[in-house]
């Protein structure tokens, strides 16, 4: 359960939490294995992006706090989960490639799952290390977009959620919500719930109505 | 003042160190939100961007000597700098566009100061942390540079300075004089600011006469 | 000796293991100063792209399993090894270029040797750690790959071996090999002779034969 974090939670709710971690991981190595099918990389290549998609932004966040073990030393089942669902996109893709294509409802959905879960995780971890306020918001969104953003350099692109959407803003509102709640008073699961929903709320509700980030312009 | 080095110093030159610390942070926050918004990022990316480019090389520093936390955990006021002298650059780039492109030669010379500052800085950090001459030199030239070929690499781009231009150079030049006079006997700061002094004079000379490293070339 | 294993090895095989680490060292430099000549980066950049594909798997690995000092700050002949390398294949590369070509017969062998190297090399430490098979895998293969996949990115390119080839995957198999002679009950430098000779026997043949992982296509 090392990615999740650990304390002053009931056992119910870890394991719930450490299920979803789970499929967070799950759905974020679909992302990265498609993306690695897109750039035309081999078996190995799908797998290694997969992996750094799905954990890439967990490691970081371990690594800034000097946080050891890396979770997915200490628990391999984050690994596993990764190398059998990399392996199950690429044979899937021949067939279902349109099913999987970015841009597919549940896809969107469940990573907008993930994205809110890992931000919120990521949050916590950086709390009970007992950061300041602004660096518990740069954890938690490094934890949900550093792995998006390793992806992204691997394949030659300029990452994404640097250039438009709102993605990692979702997870920086839902991180605020989180500590807002918390500061007033409000128990640590309900605000950690609060603060999943916001991400989910803003990060639907951009794309449904087209919100985007301003791109300031230098003038010529 | 965790980013700067905190031993054998009097109090006031710590202070002074800190200010131009924050000082060298702010100007290479400016040069990452440029950069950032010469590939068109978004309001985000232009913040990510100018934190990487301002933090990243003492962030790789820290992370490579085991230091934690690392140094703008502990202290935000980094971070702060950072995003209001981001959000700033944004809103004046539209007017200030000329002004503020990338070969003005107030920018020059304040990157410059910034380049001098990390590059002594971080080569002190490293031989208080007990490493070897060696490593001084190598880890305060990741200090100093390490956040622009971060900047280089996010935007799509081969690092600039691997390609071109007396720059990590000047920082290496500026950190083998600050060895020597250290070994010839001179107190920590006469040497530190002599280091700086050579770092500037160095980038400034490279500059206005035209000097670049040879580029070695394969036969055909 | 501290990019090796260091338990469990008679005082001579240490020797043997550090003098062909230092010559695995020399061979990834000269590959990274090749890369980044035909970049066309300046002589700054020749020397940090030896060092980065040198060192750069072992460093990751390092940091990813908090073992610090990294081993390139504890024994400077690794970075004398590299500068030194580095400025003999700039100054060849004028006369030789086509000797140093990349294909070329005898740096392919000695490529493949650094990699059998450096991966058992890198899965030993891993195990000595303490660290689950899986990871021990991993972290061979991230010593042993890691650094060509920096230089890749520095040059701007995507890395070749997520690309096609066997090269990782020989890696891969070789560490396998060990893990299982290990698990077998044999002694710990026959399996470890082994499992270079599987890497560097996979290798070659794939080389020869014209093996290469599959690449899993999306469906239109």
């Amino acid at each position: 359960m090392s990615n999740s974090p650990n304390e002053s939670l009931t056992p119910k709710a870890r394991i719930v939490l450490y299920w979803m971690d789970l499929a967070g991981v799950a759905v974020f190595a679909i992302s990265g294995a498609l993306a690695a099918m897109q750039s035309r990389l081999d078996l190995f290549g799908v797998l290694v992006l997969a992996a750094i998609t799905a954990i890439g932004g967990g490691t970081l966040r371990d690594l800034l706090l000097g946080r050891h073990p890396i979770f997915w030393m200490r628990d391999t089942r984050y690994i596993k989960v990764i190398a059998l669902t990399a392996m199950l996109t690429a044979l899937a893709a021949s067939g279902w490639g349109q099913v999987l294509q970015s841009g597919n409802g549940a896809l969107v959905i469940a990573d907008t799952l993930g994205l809110a879960l890992f931000a919120l995780c990521g949050a916590e971890i950086a709390e009970e290390a007992g950061k300041p306020r602004l660096v518990v918001v740069l954890l938690g969104t490094i934890t949900a977009s550093g792995g998006g953003v390793l992806r992204d350099l691997l394949t030659g692109q300029v990452p994404l959620l640097l250039r438009r959407d709102i993605y990692a803003s979702a997870a920086i509102g839902g991180i605020a919500a989180y500590l807002l709640l918390r500061a007033l008073g409000l128990p640590r699961q309900v605000a950690f719930i609060a603060g999943m929903l916001m991400v989910v709320a803003l990060r639907l509700a951009a794309l449904h109505f087209g919100w985007q980030l301003p791109a300031p312009q230098l003038s010529q």
